[in-house]
């Protein structure tokens, strides 16, 4: 891996993998999409889902050192389309400043063609023992 | 991809995305996993979810030329657990003659430490219409 956009994207992976694990670990069924390459990007699919007894959760994920937080309307409306097809939850999964928060998807704010999560966004956020509570 | 192992390895990774995009094309939001690699072996996931109206499906896929087909207890195992605990339907979604057909995870039957998927199973499994009526 070279290049910083590399870097960035196994940053993300990584976070992806420990969002699953610690779903697993809170008794909760869960399931990374593939990486985003050529091929995966025509899907549409979450990053990150998770289930447990018939719930469904669907993640994007979101790991940054800096706030607010810019999401493409794209993106937005993909996870929108599969939560809505599947009857999930549809959530942003932010990880920022050591810890995992959840900001459901109709709660980010508009700003012109994206999406924006910022401290107060956060602060209204689902800890990741209110979400698997 | 040189080896017959790597063939064998795309030409299942190539109907996993066939079976996602085909249910996705029915009204489902469906998802694949990542390819088994080192990393994703640790986890406990199916090959395929798919999921609609909050009914959730979870399926091992296995795309073959011959008859009968064996699965390893232990990926029968992990695909059960995973279902367990989502609340999902359980199935080998089978691509075989062509077609694919989707035998319940219970329907198949055990052979010492492993289960076995023969003519008769899937004479009596869904088809994809049937699956997603």
């Amino acid at each position: 891996m070279r290049s910083e956009e590399s870097r960035s994207r196994r940053r993300g992976l990584d976070k992806e993998r420990d969002l699953a694990r610690r779903l697993w670990e809170r008794g909760f069924a869960s399931m990374r999409a593939p990486a985003s390459g050529a091929k995966a990007k025509r899907f549409v699919q979450p990053d990150v889902i998770a289930a447990k007894g018939g719930s469904l959760f669907a993640f994007e994920v979101k790991a940054r050192s800096e706030i607010p937080i810019y999401v493409e309307q794209d993106q937005v409306e993909k996870l929108a389309e599969w939560a809505r097809r599947a009857g999930a939850r549809p959530f942003f999964a932010i990880y920022y400043g050591g810890r995992w928060r959840f900001v459901p998807l109709e709660r980010a704010s508009r700003v012109g063609r994206n999406y924006r999560i910022d401290g107060e966004s956060l602060s209204a956020a689902l800890s990741m023992d209110e979400l698997t509570a």
